[in-house]
Parts: C-alpha cells; structure tokens; sequence
C-alpha cells in the first residue's frame, strides 16, 4: 500500500493513467503497467500504473484529467494505492473470442467494468472484435441492450406517446432529423431526439446540429428544453446515456466497424435510456450503405423489432434508399444549411430529403395520432410546406441556446476545390465510402466548415467539364489532401450510354 | 502545419501520444485523437494528438520518453506538425476481420506500420485478435514471419552450426533452457539464445536468467559473449530482434491469448533474426498445456517443420509431457535456485526437470555432430554430472556481467505461507493455469521472489495435513492475495483412491 498526494493533470490521455514517481516504486509490489485500486476521498477507481523520474515528486500521485469526469478528485487529495485484481471480465471476452455464447452475468460484468474503466483499450477492443467476428444471439443483445441502459442516467417523462427517429446511418447527408424533429414537435408529440456524433461519416446529427446550435446539454436542460417546445436535438454523450457506448464507438471509430449485437444494443440501450416508447428506424439500404440488400435489410427489421419487443419499446422500420447520399450535402455546416433551405422553402431543396423527411415524420404522426392511418406523410408535407417546422425549429434552436439564422449566414469552409467531370456521359455511381471519404480527408466532422456539395446525382447527364461536386475546407492542406484522394479514387463515375459494343459479324 | 518546441516528458505512458496546448490548436484542423506526423530534426514519428490547458505551454509540443528509444529527440527540438493518412493496415485488419486472405504486401504494410508505431493499441489488438479467431495460412504465416524478422536487427554468425531450443511454454517452471544452453555450449556448439519474458507464465526464461546475471546485452555484448563461451542466454527485447513481437506480446499478456500465427511466426522470426540454423522446438503437451493431445501437438509439428522449410531453418521438435510443472518451482528466482541445483548436483535436483534437458540437449548435440546417433542423451548426461555444464554456466553468467551464485545464496520471498493437504489421499491434479495464477498473484514475475514451490507432484500419496506446497512473496499484501486465490480454487487436488462407490444389491 502507498500513500501518496494527488497531482491532476490537463491531459486528454483517454486512459485510467496514473503516474508515481520511480522512488516511491522501489521495494514495493507496484509495477509499470500494473492495475491499481487508486482509493481517494472522492472516491476509487482502478488505473493503470506509469513510473516517472520528474512528471511527479516523490510521495505525489499523477491523475489525468479524465477521471475528474466521474470522481470529483482534487488536487493535493490523499490518495491510497493498492494492487488490483485482473477484472473477470477478461475471461468472459476469451469466451465470446472462443465463439462461445455469454452468460447474463458475464454480459452484465463485463459492461460494468468497461463504464466504470476497469477494462483497458485492449481489452475492449478485443471485445469489439470479437462480437465483429463471432456475433452474440438475440439473448445476448437483450441482456447487453438492458445493462448497457441501466449503466447510465435514465429519463422518465410524464407524458406517454414519447417518440424519436433513429436512422442506422451509413447513408452520407442525411440530415432527416433536422426536419423530423421539428415536424412531429410541431404536430404536438414529444420528441426528445438524442444523437451521436459521427462515427464513421462525415457528419452525425450532433455534428449538424451543433453548427446551428448549442447540442451539450445536461439532463435538466433537456427537459426544460423538451417541456417548452416538445422536442430537442441533443448530443447524447453530453449526458450519461449508456455511456458503454461511447467506450465502444471509440473502438469502432478507428476500425470502421459497427458489429451487428452493438448497432443494436447501442441503438436500443439509448432509446430505453432516454424513455423513448415508440421508434421509427430508419435503415438506408442499398450499394455503398450499411445495408445493401432488401432481405439485410429486412433481417435487421426483424431484429430490432423482436429487441424492441423484449425491452418495451415498440419499434417500426422504414428501409429507405441509400444507395446515394440523401439530398447534396455532406458535411456538418453544409448539412445544417441544407436543412435549414428545406424548412425555409421546400422547393429548392433536393426533393430525395424532404420526401425522406415526410415519410418518416409521417409514420410517427400516425402513430402518435396526430394524424389519420395513411395520411401522416400528407399531415407532415403540410407542417413543412406552412413554415410551422421553421416556427419550432427556431424555438428548438433558442431553447437550446443558440441564435435561429438563416441558410444564407451559415459559414462554410474558405478554401475550396471544384471536381468537373472527365468525359461527356451520365453518372452512374455515386459511392457513399468514397464520398465520404473526401470529405473525411477535407476535415470533416472536426472542421465543421469542411465537407462535400454535390452538384449530380445518380442518372444526370453530364459534359466533359460540367461541375461534379465541390469540396470544402477551413485548411488549405486538408483541401489539398481531399482533392488528392478525389482524383485517386473517383467517387461519382461518369460514364458513356455505350457501356459495352457488341458486333454483329 | 504548426511549429513547436519539443518538450520531452519523462513517461512510461505506453503510446506515442504528444501534447499541445489547445491554444494553439484553435483554428487549426488538427483536433485531439488525430493522427499527425510529427517532424524534428532528429526524425518523424506518427503520434496521436491530446490537448492540454496546463502540461504544455503556447508554441510546445509534449512527447513522451517511449518516443525516444527510437527517435533521439531532444528538449528544445523544432518540430513540424502535419496532418497523417489514415494507416494503409487499417483496411488490411480489416479483411482479416472478415476472414479473407491477407497477401504478402498487405501483411508487409500491416508488420511495418506495427513496427513503426503508425498503429495504435486499438488496431493492434483489432489484429491480434482477428489473427486469434480467423487465423492465418502457411503462406501468410510465412510472409508475417520474414517481415517480422526483416524489420528488425539480423546476426550473421562466421559458424554455420548454430542451434538453438525453444519451448512453446504454457507450463510452469520449465527452467530448462538453464541447463541445456550450458550443456551444449560445454560441447563446443554454437547457441545463442534469446528469450522473452514472461507472456502468460509466471517466469520466461529471461525473467528467470535475469536473477543470475545480466540479460539486457546489447547486440555487440551478446556476440562477444557467445565468441567468448559459445552460449548465451539474454532477453530478446533488449535488442531488436523481430520488434513486432514486442508489440503483440503486450496484447497477448492482458488477454492470455497466443494465437496459433503469431506464437508460429513470432518464435521463427526470432530465430531467423538471431542467425539460427538448427533449431529443436519443445511442444510441452498434456491437461493444462498449451497443446492438450499428442494430436494437437503432431499438427503444431508439423506447421513448425512446414515453416522451418519456407525459412530454411532446420527444425525437429520434440513433444514432452506438459500436464504439469516441470521440476518443482515457479516464479523466476525459485525457478533459478532449482536450475543451479540440477547444474551443482544432479541427484538433488527434480528427475523430471534432469530428464527433459538431457534430452533436448542430446537432440541438438545429434544434430551438431558432437554426439553420434541416439548417444546424444548419454553425451548430454554426461556433461551435466561431470561438472562441465555448471563450469559453462558460470562462464556465460561472468560474461554477461554477473558474479556466480551457488543455489543456496539466491534469495527467496521472504513472505510464506504453507498450503496443506485436507484430507488423506493421492494427488490426482496440478492445475498449471492455476498454479500459474497463484504464483502471478504473488507478485511473479515482476516480483522475482515470488511464486511457488511444490512439496508433490501428480500421483504422490499425502496425508491430511502434509505440505503440498509454498507460495512466497516479497510482499505480505500480495502473498494474501495469492493464498486467497490459492484457497478458493484449488490448484492441487488430493482425493481418496475410492473415487466412484457401486453398491449390490
């Protein structure tokens, strides 16, 4: 056991690292590397052990800031050190990685120890890979979905016909919620939409919305947000909303990966978490998204809903194409625009979101009541077309903390870089990866400013030299390493009617 | 691009994270969890990027002591910060993922990111286990392991007969290596061994040598010894010796996983990298082991010999029992102590321990030509019990900078607690992994005084009461912890002789 006085340090290390100096390590059964039981008054967690020769004194204890999050510890706090046993987690992940099925309690211990960072990058890294790879049944997910609740805040509301849209993402440009959300509000159902941040595209709804809006709202704002306009657009990691998600998405993230128990635990896990009764969920299908057939389609569908069933959420899904990017807009600011012209005026914004935008709406005003089986879509067009969606969605924006602007005053990035097609033909491919992927390159969704404006969708008739699509960014090195990857890569393919000549002899 | 001043940080933290102050992150497009390429006079070197309000001032950049093994950074250096490509492996990991075939210049990109530090502990582990799950085919095997010896320091020795033994592990206190290395050095071969430390074990051979002598010799120390004495026995990761291995070892340990591509081509890349011709491999088999049949083992045979003939190194391996420990200590200094008891008089020493190096030793004096055909055993025996191994050892330990001990002056835990047997009975099992576990609790191997010392072995009869085992520690608080381990799972089992009663009628 050592006692020692905390240090804190200003430092985003993203791991459970503390730091004692190498005198104090001499003689005792402490060793770089080693877990530790680090008990303060605040409170107790377990880190992981760094040795120092001058980032701390001797008797002082290095905390990183990321700690201070969950336990309020101060500096010159007395701090306890003792050894920490290996979490039993780690056997539990051997199972799944040995294709065996988990037990509840291994599931829930292993979430429980992952949110209260008892378990290392590795080790939930391992874990991710291993449901990539080996999958978990329907059990599983219910038991993972619950605990992954549990684990965090929960919300109750007062009012029964709570609703919310969630699109399984995938799809470049879609900002459907940004119309969803104030078209239902507006119709009186309440909708308090929580969203990720981008995980693997360009932009998340988080992302969008923040450049309209503040989005870090705590739980109490939430709700008075929600009880003033009936609706928000908030970013679910600012509040504790089955924080096991935000461990795993940063796994994800790096990995490209979204394993099927995790899309829908994470999904599910939020929706219960936020109190969410009834869930439309969108699955973009089609080449180049998630999803790239009907029947996958329809086999998540019935996953979802057979989840939903076993933990009280009635669930409908709307597959959706998404086999191009919704609307023209990739990237966070250019998105946020891009929603604002529909709710401003709907005609000159792509008819692909705001048909997209209706229909869902549509669905949850018929579910809610608020508008006859089968004309929900007619009931939503109608908020849109009147300005009411504008109306709630400056009220959205105002609770939240912003400032309603107009799509002219949102700012897009300096420097930008136009792509014009090679030969004369029609574009036959537009590829959500690539696409994405430019406008990743450009700094998209960090650089809020930066991203991709299409000017052609699939079937347009181009000229060699027509505008393709402009690429945006606030650097004028990402611009170039964007349009770089562009012309390696050629994410819209142009290409002649003639696709092959058969001679006739 | 930013211009800073280095600030180096005297830290263990593990990755190659730098810090900048978030002012002068504003603006940029350069946001915390990036990939940037960091350029000094010294050399580049991909970090991930953290912000910090305090560690760092305006114009500095914080990187970590880990960075400077390989790059000779300096405080005060100018560094240049760029934006970094996503790592080409990224997509190759993937592919392992999904189960598919890696080609040569995949898994080459994949080993030279691993190596040079452009890949972070998420994708590494993504690797690692995906190799674990999917596994690998000999031709990929093959391309890993070039490239994992190719990547690093490679010896070139004037003698073309070069041996070496090497044992897959997975069983407890196989301090074997000890006395083979001085046997056949005493016989006028060449064998230059390296070894690890432990991964999942309670002592590597390193760990275990490190009690007797120095073992982090340099690459010109290590051919000075072994010029000197014809033998050597040094830890591996003090050079650089196929370096990749380093990296997956630490993934290995947290998770008690050694997948069947990595424990093939990490033991063939060292040997490769160490100038090894002939090599005889030790596949310990049984309950407990790594490899649990003589089936299991006659396979992992195989694709050694299969690989060995890619690489041209010449293997025989040689499949002994493994379904418990080896002699009777465990943990690196008791591990140590037995091992010069068997070189300072055989008879004292445990026959199973005596048994197994004579005639792994005798493998390699058949094979090198100082034995004839199957005498190699008699030879290896006789140089034992003549004196001549322990006067080698005592040469090799001079050589490496340390002084000759005789068994009794190494020194042990001088925390103990006696295990007994409670009832009457036969002892039916010795759990490697659990002993293992008992021995890791007590604080081996980092604690080198630490582990386990075995009063019986399978088969022999106890009375209630009898000492089965001693575990020791230098520390009281750990030595607590292991008898409570050792308490609630039994390592050793002792049953009556009436296992199952049948009654008549």
């Amino acid at each position: 056991m050592l006692f020692l006085k905390v240090k804190l340090f200003d430092l985003d290390i993203g791991v459970n690292a503390v730091v004692i100096n190498e005198e104090d390590l001499k003689g005792t059964p402490y060793y770089p590397q080693d877990r530790v039981l680090v008990e303060t008054p605040a409170g107790s967690f377990v880190g992981v052990l760094h040795s120092t020769k001058t980032l701390v004194n001797k008797g002082e204890i290095g905390i990183f800031r990321e700690i201070t999050k969950e336990i309020p510890i101060k500096d010159g706090d007395e701090a306890i050190i003792r050894h920490a046993e290996t979490p039993l987690s780690v056997a539990y992940i051997r199972k799944k990685m040995d294709g065996q099925t988990l037990k509840p309690e291994e599931i829930h211990t292993i979430i429980d120890e992952m949110v209260t960072g008892k378990l290392s990058n590795i080790e939930n890294t391992a874990f991710v890979t291993s449901l990539y790879i080996n999958g978990m049944d329907m059990k599983e997910i219910e038991e993972m979905t619950r605990r992954m609740a549990e684990t965090g805040d929960m919300i109750d509301w007062d009012e029964s016909l709570v609703v919310d849209v969630h699109s399984i993402g995938g799809v470049p440009g879609n900002k459907t919620a940004l119309l969803v959300v104030p078209i239902v509000a507006a119709a009186g159902l309440t909708i308090p939409k929580t969203s990720s941040r981008a995980i693997t595209s360009a932009a998340g709804t988080a992302d969008v919305v923040e450049v309209l809006t503040r989005v870090d709202l705590s739980l109490d704002e939430i709700k008075q947000v929600v009880t003033t306009t009936n609706g928000c657009m908030v970013w679910g990691g600012a509040i504790d909303l089955a924080p096991a998600d935000d461990i795993t998405i940063n796994i994800e993230r790096p990995l490209s990966i979204d394993p099927e128990p995790l899309l829908l635990s994470s999904v599910m896990a939020k929706k219960i978490a936020a109190g969410i009764k009834y869930l439309v969920i969108d699955i973009p299908t089609g080449e180049g998204a998630k999803v790239k057939t009907i029947d996958e389609a329809a086999s998540l569908a019935r996953k979802f809903i057979e989840l939903g069933g076993r933990v009280n959420v009635h669930i409908e899904c709307a597959i959706t194409y998404g086999g191009q990017p919704i609307g023209r807009a990739i990237g966070p600011a250019l998105e946020a625009r891009e929603a604002l012209i529909a709710l401003e005026n709907y005609k000159e914004a792509p008819s692909s979101l705001i048909e997209k935008a209706v229909s869902l709406a549509g669905v949850l005003l018929e579910i809610g009541g608020v508008a006859p089986p089968k004309k929900g879509k007619d009931v939503a067009e109608e908020i849109l077309t009147s300005g009411k969606a504008l109306e709630k969605m400056h009220e959205i924006i105002t609770a939240q903390g912003g400032e309603p602007k107009s799509s002219d005053e949102i700012e897009i990035g300096e420097y930008k870089a136009e792509i014009i097609a090679p030969i004369d033909g029609y574009v036959t491919q537009i590829s959500n990866k690539l696409i994405t992927k430019v406008a990743k390159e450009a700094g998209a969704p960090k650089d809020k400013k930066a991203g991709v404006l299409l000017n052609v969708k699939i079937g347009n008739e181009v000229e060699k030299g027509d505008l393709l699509y402009t690429i945006y960014s606030s650097s004028e090195e990402r611009l170039n390493s964007a349009v770089k990857l562009a012309r390696r890569t050629y994410p819209i393919k142009v290409e002649g009617m003639l696709l092959k000549r058969i001679s006739k002899f």
